[in-house]
């Protein structure tokens, strides 16, 4: 016997109208990639998000069509995220910090039809667009009348512009609620780039949990600054969040030195902030020598990569601000965890609770977790046995996009499906995960990924190398960075300046290696694979050049 | 296009699975019916929902299946939300104060196959037990070896010999999130008791939001004391969205008196409690003489009825409680709104905070509300236009169990569904919503409804009576009380005694009126219908006796 509630999709469209109809004047703050700071309304994202699904419709576009976004975090991004999706269309947000040439693979494998860039990656679009037949429109994020001259991208058009000349009367379309609402793409371990493709049911369900108590928090009386990328992890979901309960939005734009994010704090009284450790550093850098205070900030919850224990200290002790750990990934929409203490807790001495703190978390309700043997058998959650981190829930991808990669999923002995994250990990009995290793190798620099393989694919490119081993070793301001450990051919020599010199171009500046270490050999197991726990152990005592 | 993310049905047994896996030792402590505080753990519920569970299977009960219970807010009704709803059947919560006839008929109605009572509620048993044969299965919430003698009630058994008979092992079936997962009568203004039924969507999406910072705010690390019965509007959802968060929970049976409450408040710690006014009087009435405090208790939701502005002052300045709005009803699952703050009234004087604290509250997401005139057109929200308030979303109502009373919504120009939720209300450009009347004149007394029109129907009934309206007035205790004003029939006599006297056995004990008012005449419209507003006008001095 089925229920008899009244039977309403969870879309995209009613996050942005709720906005709308209940918390209009909510504020929205943007610092441009023009410089300034630009504030309008949820009322003012509403009738724009409706002029772009207008626009949208005006060229033709289809449901299902892809439309990339190559931007900072900014309202025009944000109205992009409502028209594009809510009209029917898929977002497609591109990081910008990719190399130009994945740039273009991934918009090509994701068949964009159009694109919208923030001025700042122009050289990308100009670099890309002769290599993307499938993008008909592209569109630079500026004002009506202040397009580049000469910029050589065909038919090149102002957002402003072409958004102002459409009309705000549309009725947002009502559809299955598991119709794709946006795609991004993980820049994995092995192979091409992967999409995981959201739907409007995952984003909505994982809106909802991301705003709880023990999540992000996050109400109406909140100014949310997410300093995570727009473009990357939909900036784990708070701008969906923010339209649900009704949040004040300030966006950093470009603008992530210290300096510049402190002042949106104060300006703003931003309440709320979420970024990668990388950012929080060098806003207490800018902070300390001046002697500055928070006289808003109450909360900043940090993923990406761990937070350093002394930075969650001064961000408590010197500034009275709580730091919560998060863990997720692009393929969990992207949020898996978060670190917030039980009852049971509170009255636990400061050195007792902050071991709990530096854990990566409890699972939110929607993900559940465990973690397998090598044998695939459940371990124990003792917070001692570490195992294969294998996740389930409806904001957790299924399959990747066009299927590649094959079935990513394992099934247990009760025949369910679980995502297996890559990530090594003990959960302890009060359900707290912490992350001990990942099995796949990758590097993580400043809270982005960078392939290990990518890196030693491009090495052993270079004619004067028999082997190469990508490791992360340990960076006092990315947190990590690779160096490669390279064999030499017998009879050939390349110095680490040459082959430095040989990944320009190839992959992004700041994927290319820190150093090369050359070595007479890399230990191999059984079946031929390096084993780089062994190499990582070997170089222990390794420090990088000027760290 | 659809979303590649995985396929997970919203179920009511992922909630108490969550809660087992992820907070399995936090607390649920019950004032039982026996007297003693009973404490037990998440993981205990969770095992005991799988016993209910095997024991339904085990009575051959199929899908789809309803499981009343009359019971108290406590340990062992808790066990059957999960393990009634989380196998599949139909969990019934019957309103115990509800007289015996109109539980028979419901009970009928809904066609239970088993019904779970609290000892408390035995006599209501024994006056209806053979006149619902439907009913195969009786259980008396109680202790093995503890069933009274000779009670009369056919195959009675002990529910904690039944549960602890079952073995524990056991796999929550996955269905559509469809399925019908409880069912709660409301009793209307008009004909008959009508059911809501949920479902295990519309349940777990209300756990969600319920649980949000702008709602009941619910985290781990929060003791929650439900005053808001589960025999009713689901206590709020507080059992949902406290399994969904790891929340403790704290039930005080049956004893609500003053004394009782703010002594378990205090032995567990409460942090947040949820219930009508009229509990929360006698709490202050014996707190106050006797200079007691609140060492735990931050914040408590009010709904039901409106809170006297003197309560929400009492309860902030004297005893540092914050006290918020709540309303929904039993076709909102039930919550609608709530009345919290915005960011820019954070600034505002405390007395113009104050103004927007006695409103209702504005929607939670996933509810969307509007106003309309007699004309069905949309009324502006300026905070002034009154009109009839229609909601929906994906945890209102479509139509009633069984399609008694055919189909309630009403559809806009745009073709959207709308449930008229009886109220007339204004709604201000912050969305906070105020009840300003009830469209179908039902008397709220002590946060239950009374139908004026059953009151009306008794007293017509009786030989003298030509014509009687029933009207609530203001009692400072259970807030409103229902008097009934009478026209006698030309040449015959009642007394006011004889009349009250005519009532006891029709109907609830507080459902028979303070007052009888004798009055030549009751004014009437133009298609015959009493005009209650006029005559409330009328009665404007009217003050009950003793009050």
């Amino acid at each position: 016997m089925l229920g008899l509630m009244q039977d309403q999709p969870l879309l995209i469209s009613s996050l942005i109208e709720h906005a709308e109809r209940h918390h209009g004047d909510g504020e929205i703050v943007s610092r441009r990639v023009e410089g300034d700071v630009h504030r309008y309304t949820w009322r003012d994202v509403a009738r724009r998000a409706r002029q772009v699904a207008v626009g949208l419709d005006g060229w033709g576009l289809a449901a299902g069509d892809r439309v990339a976004t190559l931007a900072w975090n900014g309202y025009r991004h944000l109205e992009l995220y409502f028209g594009v999706s809510g009209s029917g269309r898929i977002l497609h947000t591109v990081n910008p910090r990719l190399h130009p040439e994945q740039i273009a693979w991934i918009v090509n494998h994701a068949e964009d039809q159009a694109l919208c860039f923030d001025a700042t990656f122009l050289p990308i679009v100009q670099a890309i667009h002769a290599k993307c037949p499938t993008v008909q429109h592209w569109v630079l994020l500026c004002e009506a009348g202040k397009l580049p001259p000469d910029t050589g991208v065909p038919g090149l058009v102002s957002y402003d512009a072409w958004v102002d000349a459409q009309p705000s009367g549309y009725a947002w379309p009502q559809f299955d609620e598991n119709t794709a609402s946006s795609i991004c793409y993980t820049s994995g371990t092995t192979g091409h780039p992967k999409g995981a493709l959201y739907s409007h049911r995952s984003t909505v369900l994982h809106a909802y949990a991301a705003a709880l108590p023990d999540v992000m928090s996050l109400s109406a009386r909140d100014a949310v600054l997410p300093v995570v990328p727009m473009f990357h992890v939909n900036a784990w979901g708070i701008p969906y969040s923010a339209a649900l309960t009704g949040a004040k939005l300030v966006f950093p734009g470009p603008a992530l030195d210290g300096k510049s994010v402190y002042e949106l704090i104060e300006a703003e009284q931003v309440s709320y902030a979420a970024g990668v450790p990388t950012v929080w550093q060098m806003l207490l850098l800018h902070m300390k020598p001046a002697g500055l205070r928070f006289s808003s900030l109450r909360r900043t919850v940090i993923g990406g990569s761990a937070c350093p224990p002394a930075m969650i200290q001064a961000f408590k002790d010197d500034y009275g601000v709580e730091v919560l750990h998060a863990w997720g990934m692009t393929e969990l929409s992207p949020l898996g965890t978060l670190c917030t203490l039980k009852n049971k807790h509170l009255a636990l001495p400061p050195e007792e609770q902050m071991k709990l703190l530096l854990k990566q978390g409890r699972a939110i309700f929607g993900v559940d977790m465990k973690i397998v043997g090598a044998d695939g058998q459940d371990l124990p959650h003792d917070g001692k046995s570490a195992g294969d981190l294998l996740v389930r829930g409806p904001w957790v991808v299924r399959e990747y996009f066009k299927g590649e990669g094959g079935d990513p999923l394992v099934r247990d002995s009760a025949g369910r499906a679980w995502f297996p994250t890559g990530d090594v990990a003990t959960i302890d009995a009060d359900g707290f995960m912490q992350i001990t290793d990942r099995s796949k190798d990758v590097i993580k620099s400043g809270g982005e990924w960078i392939s290990s393989i990518d890196v030693e694919n491009i090495a052993v490119a270079h004619p004067a190398v028999a082997m190469a081993a990508c490791i992360g070793v340990f960076h006092p301001k990315w947190d990590e960075r690779p160096i490669v450990v390279v064999v030499k051919k017998p009879g050939a020599d390349v110095s680490r300046e040459e082959l430095l010199k040989f990944y320009e171009g190839r992959t992004a500046k700041w994927q290319i290696p820190d150093d090369v270490v050359f070595v007479e050999s890399i230990p191999l197991g059984a079946t031929g694979k390096m084993l780089k726990a062994r190499l990582r152990e070997q170089l222990k005592d390794y420090r990088l050049p000027g760290a």
